[in-house]
């Protein structure tokens, strides 16, 4: 679907280098560019299979992970409104060759830049290629401390942090997740969450109920979400 | 040290965008870059305590690497001959946050471009700023290569992998390694490693010695890096 008014209003505020665009670029990104609306659970990206476009979120929340063969799954990051993602044009970086997926977490809605498009301008233009280092840099980031979490933390420290972050993002103490969900977010099993979290329970910090987590105590949470030094 | 002749010519062969530049940035650019060598376990960037420039490897091999607070490593990639790393210039992407150790494994000499000249070339010139997003693009790809082997490979697929790609990279079947050293390229404890390599030996893949591991069965070590898919 192409822009409304109000879309385009939103697509020039939202896009850092919509000022330094020359004015037949702005007039091609605004025709060529499209709207769209995307259900709680609904999968936008999947790896190199998808190439839609540079993705602008209007509104919702998006999940981006990797997949394993196995199934297993980790999440890498969430967008939410303003972010910007390029993994949904991967095909336009030749160098990236990696599989990321990206999977609605709320109803959202989303502007797509077309990948031919955003090639053209990175091309021509020193401000958008200037920009796509930025964001990759910043996507970097985050996975890299993904990893080091992963490779350098205990998985109960990951679950509390977990934990307290999935809370910030819900400005809620009541998770709406199950079992299985918080294991794909953390690369882990079913199981060796479920046991962790009867723990955590145990402990007092969170409690358990059909198809949800409350957290109980923070404190307690961000006490244990914290690295352990060697003495 | 600035470059000699012999060094000069290199560093144009070598360097991507070099005919892309104009007189003036090529001018700029031969005469602040410098020569350096680096022994064999030097340290040459110590995370975001160091921004020496982008490195150029003229011979020699670096490792780069993760390092954790409890001291635990990880290897993310090798760096060769003819080898461009933008991590030891890390201070000019802004959005880099994270903290990559770059270390000699081998003697080597390299040519350091400084990170203000650099970064004043990524905003002047536009193939450089392209150039930049690639290289950046493959080190992502590189990383997230690591993560999916930790994430979803087991230990013993991850280091039949490890000592394969060693063996490839020393062009020998017997490599100089400490268990301690292999427990650092793969973000584990020496212990395990010791373990596993035991094990190794015991199924005759491996012939343990005084610091150091012959491989005996290639076939046997390429079967166990492989994939292990449900069935």
């Amino acid at each position: 679907m192409s822009l409304t008014t109000a879309q385009q209003a939103f697509f020039q505020d939202a896009l850092p280098f919509w000022k330094k665009l020359t004015p037949p670029q702005q007039e091609e990104l605004l025709a060529a560019s499209t709207y769209h609306t995307y259900r709680r659970g609904e999968l936008i990206h999947r790896g190199s299979a998808d190439c839609a476009g540079l993705l602008l979120i209007e509104s919702g929340q998006v999940r981006s992970y990797l997949l394993a063969d196995s199934g297993r799954e980790i999440t890498l990051f969430h967008l939410l409104e303003r972010d910007l993602c390029l993994f949904s044009a991967s095909c336009i970086l030749r160098n990236i060759q990696f599989e990321v997926y990206l999977q609605a977490e709320k109803d959202t809605t989303a502007i797509l830049i077309p990948p031919q498009l955003y090639q053209k301008l990175m091309n021509e233009s020193l401000p958008v290629s200037d920009y796509t280092t930025q964001l990759m840099a910043s996507s970097f980031t985050d996975v890299m401390w993904v990893m080091e979490q992963v490779l350098f933390m205990s998985l109960d420290q990951r679950l509390a942090l977990f934990l307290l972050q999935q809370s910030q993002l819900e400005g809620s103490n009541r998770l709406h997740l199950t079992h299985e969900e918080i294991a794909k977010h953390l690369g882990s099993a079913r199981e060796v969450i479920s046991r962790m979290l009867k723990y955590f329970q145990g402990e007092g910090l969170i409690a358990l109920s059909r198809g949800g987590v409350t957290l109980l105590n923070l404190t307690g949470l961000e006490e244990l979400s914290r690295p352990k030094h060697p003495a």
